[in-house]
């Protein structure tokens, strides 16, 4: 047993997964869809949540300490921004924070993602507040030679967070966005064919805008796309040891969540978005 | 001019307002108009909101820290908690803070009026989630002997803030809540005839909910009654200084307002909340 346990813990790696709240949690599903083999520690620091209304300096702080603790206390050897605003406003600071660990954002797999599914090189995207004020989908679709235009939707995650996935409200509210997304579009003579959901609550509404979008345009999940520059990533660094499935009965992926607050409501509502039940969530201090 | 300011600090009082964020800007309103010759320093807690997603323990440490920094930085001789989840999970933690200066909630004025307002005694609130699991309005209108339901919004603060005040998107989501509140009063056969406004945001939907509540229903704005009462309670302990009109020409109320952060956004919508411009917002930190 202890060999075996040894034996595991060397050939396993880790992965830190962290978001500002649990909405991260659509893309720990992604990645555990890709990676089954690899063991997950997420944190989703639901005490200062949303990071969106906050400022660029508070977010680096608060996303540093987040992923040193992934590093220095859950032992993982890579890690996830599983968040918009931190990947377009910290991932600098969380580079910094961690140094010898890869570190992989949200922004860079989305545009990469939207780049190869365009052919017009027109892209629409919708995103929190402060993700569209850092323009980070802009700059890094302009790197791929896209076009862009961003929308904040504000509603959106209190819409999820209500679990008002499949309701009319949530369908007016996308329908209600998507035409102003258009309109700007039509002024600027867009023709665009790809629209990028640029945060981690979004995924549970992908069917809704896939509904909405006129036909032709491609959806671009963006957990979806950083699971699998995930998969890219950290195989390239361990091997196959990731990906391949296990000789012996393949059994659940082990996954630890913590939070920095409302256990209980993680709880509940973290099950809908990691598409299993998250188990206990344990409680941590980041001292703040 | 020395002479004119000593004396006029010595007779006007400072009456401190605290917010998670600046919803509670429309309490500071009703202050200024029941009250235009006392001075506000207003702090909105803009890096950690939304209290309403926070627990206990967390709500209560940060309303402390804010407390503090009116009392002893801005010289407030008087408290408003002008968020209704504080003032339902931290008004002791806060008057343990400060032990010397009088603190007035938001809850016990709104349950206040309630009982003033209800002929049948039975009552309605709407308000956050924290607020509403916390059962503080409950509480307090259970003590006026009222019967009470209560029912979170959560999708109201983010319309507020998406600025969605008259908009047929905000109409159906209140039709939608007050639907589910009827419903269950309804199996409980209650005859309510009061709907208490719970949440400092709501005041900008009065109107809506005016419209959209049933003939014969009072809706208790909690910012204007918290206004009345902050007027029994700080005018019973400084005679009539802050209420009387200026024998001089008339002039601005001085409003000094605060925040952990955001100050653009906090700058950008304040003014909305307090009905003229908020100025130029000052950013300070609380520690963490």
């Amino acid at each position: 047993m202890m060999h075996d346990t040894k034996a595991r813990s060397q050939a396993t790696p880790t992965i830190g997964v962290f978001d500002s709240g649990f909405g991260g949690l659509t893309v720990l599903r992604s990645l555990i869809h890709h990676m089954p083999q690899a063991r997950y520690a997420f944190i989703g620091d639901t005490a200062r949540l949303p990071y969106g209304s906050k400022s660029r300096r508070t977010i680096a702080r608060y996303a540093a300490q987040s992923a040193q603790f992934l590093v220095q206390e859950q032992g993982a050897e890579f890690l996830v921004i599983a968040c918009n605003t931190a990947s377009a406003l910290a991932l600098d600071a969380i580079k910094e924070a961690v140094p010898t660990i890869p570190v992989l954002g949200v922004i860079e797999p989305g545009a990469e993602a939207a780049r190869a599914a365009s052919h017009t090189g027109d892209v629409l995207v919708i995103a929190t507040d402060a993700t569209v004020q850092s323009h980070a989908y802009l700059a890094a679709c302009k790197q791929r030679g896209l076009r862009t235009i961003e929308k904040a939707g504000p509603l959106l995650v209190p819409l999820v967070e209500e679990g008002w996935i499949d309701h009319p409200v949530t369908r007016e509210v996308i329908e209600i966005y998507l035409n102003e997304l258009r309109s700007e579009a039509g002024e600027h003579g867009f023709r665009a064919d790809t629209l990028v959901l640029g945060c981690t609550h979004y995924p549970l509404l992908r069917s809704a805008f896939e509904h909405a979008v006129r036909p032709g345009v491609t959806v671009i999940d963006s957990a979806e796309s950083t699971a699998q520059a995930a998969v890219k990533l950290f195989n390239g660094r361990v091997g196959s040891a990731l990906a391949r499935p296990s000789a012996t009965k393949p059994k659940q992926t082990e996954v630890r969540c913590f939070a920095t607050d409302s256990v209980e409501k993680f709880e509940r509502l973290g099950s809908r978005f990691l598409g299993r039940p998250v188990g206990k969530v344990t409680l941590v201090d980041l001292g703040g």
